[in-house]
């Protein structure tokens, strides 16, 4: 037993410079000693990427009591392994990826860097959470969301979490959410998702974009709905993503006859 | 109802010049027309990243009967994402990403652009299949990893997949498999990740690199033990990664006292 403040770990995948991660950073600090490592630029929609064709590099910004602040060259993901593997002293009792300028809710969860951080955190056996805020403006008022995150952050200090889950947290754009609701991750996928347009050259060239679309059945206690009604959702999420029923059926299939 | 041949998307994370994917397009001629839409070069470990901050374009390669291939500047997802909403003219039957040059057993799926790219045509409903080969060599022999992926392919072509579940294939650096293993995702973590080295100016750099470390407990029906005894893994995958017992814990914490 040692005297020591809880260490939390900090990343997020707008860069160290956006205003989200400053103010989950504001909202943290008498909670524990925090470690900032976080990309040195914006890299949303890198889920889990790591960099393997190249090396990475970090740098130090800030050191003061209670706060030391990182910059790292690599996706979310290299952040926390970086962090974990080379730098920080002791494991972290916390990882917080967030607030992300942005929802990721649904099956955002596949696609987003601040989500794929979470994960590496529970991959380390570390309780991680995701805080996203459904405002992608680079001003966005994140108060309701430090709130939230704040109270979410000392609850599973306190609780801890199941090896192989994380949680993620999506706050609507609201100066007060009616509540926090427990949720599945909704079902559905993104359509019409490329603006067309062209480059210098006259070549066409096509920008990600589009409107989610649920699928039905549209389970009531889905975080999309949560959010659309207000609330702030929470999704614990795992990272075996085994569909144990259909193992069955494949066995089923007796693909073994191909055996030689 | 149609005398069309099934259409089979192709793509995969290694590169549309990589001997894997071309190995994998003549095993699969004869089931159909193939569409062949992937990266214009490496893009491994990028697991389910898309292309947001930046446009991406396409380029056709070939088009002869039953088979089109076009390369894509964008990520495995982005490539999928492309080929559906742009360029398709009808739904594909199934998807096959691959042939990896590399294993993506265990936790790989949460890193794999191979995989990515599977989830992804699983998202827009499409029975879709990785196959990985336990080999990184850029000559590497993929001919028993063709016979099972296309038997796989056959399959599934005519049985379909669930809603939401892909298949990860992967078969072990073996002239001949001992069989095929119905598994599930094994549990575990990379361990010592970074190599240091520097660059040009003398700064450390970090090369990922890294040892996989099971977790405890060791379940039997796991891939890396059914790889490591000479047989191919078959793993079903879930987009949904909502951790549906764990609801109910949170539920417990009674969050939302906090409501206001």
């Amino acid at each position: 037993m040692t005297n020591e403040r809880p260490l939390i770990l900090i990343t997020n995948d707008d860069g160290v410079w956006a205003k989200g991660i400053n103010e989950l950073i504001e909202c943290l600090k008498d909670l524990g000693d925090l470690v900032v490592f976080a990309p040195d630029g914006p890299r949303s929609g890198m889920g889990s990427a790591i960099t393997s064709l190249v090396p990475i590099k970090y740098a130090l910004l800030k050191k003061e009591e209670g706060l030391t602040i990182y910059s790292c060259t690599g996706t979310p993901v290299d952040c926390v392994k970086l962090a974990i593997n080379e730098v920080l002293e002791r494991k972290p009792d916390l990882l917080v990826s967030g607030i992300n300028h942005g929802g990721n809710m649904a099956i955002c969860v596949n696609y987003s860097g601040t989500m794929g951080a979470a994960a590496e955190g529970c991959i380390f056996n570390i309780p991680s959470i995701g805080v996203s805020l459904l405002d992608h403006a680079a001003d966005a008022d994140f108060s309701e969301c430090c709130r939230l995150g704040r109270m979410l952050a000392r609850r599973v200090l306190k609780e801890g979490l199941p090896h192989g889950t994380y949680l993620n947290l999506n706050v609507p754009k609201l100066p007060q959410v009616k509540g926090l609701k427990v949720c599945r991750q909704a079902d559905g996928r993104w359509v019409r998702e490329f603006m067309r347009s062209e480059n210098a050259c006259g070549e066409p060239v096509f920008w990600l974009t589009g409107a989610f679309e649920s699928a039905k059945p549209i389970h009531p206690d889905n975080d999309m709905l949560a959010l659309d009604s207000g609330y702030a959702s929470l999704v614990p999420c795992k990272i075996d993503v085994t569909d144990y029923d259909f193992m069955n059926t494949l066995n089923g299939w007796s693909l073994q006859i191909f055996n030689s």
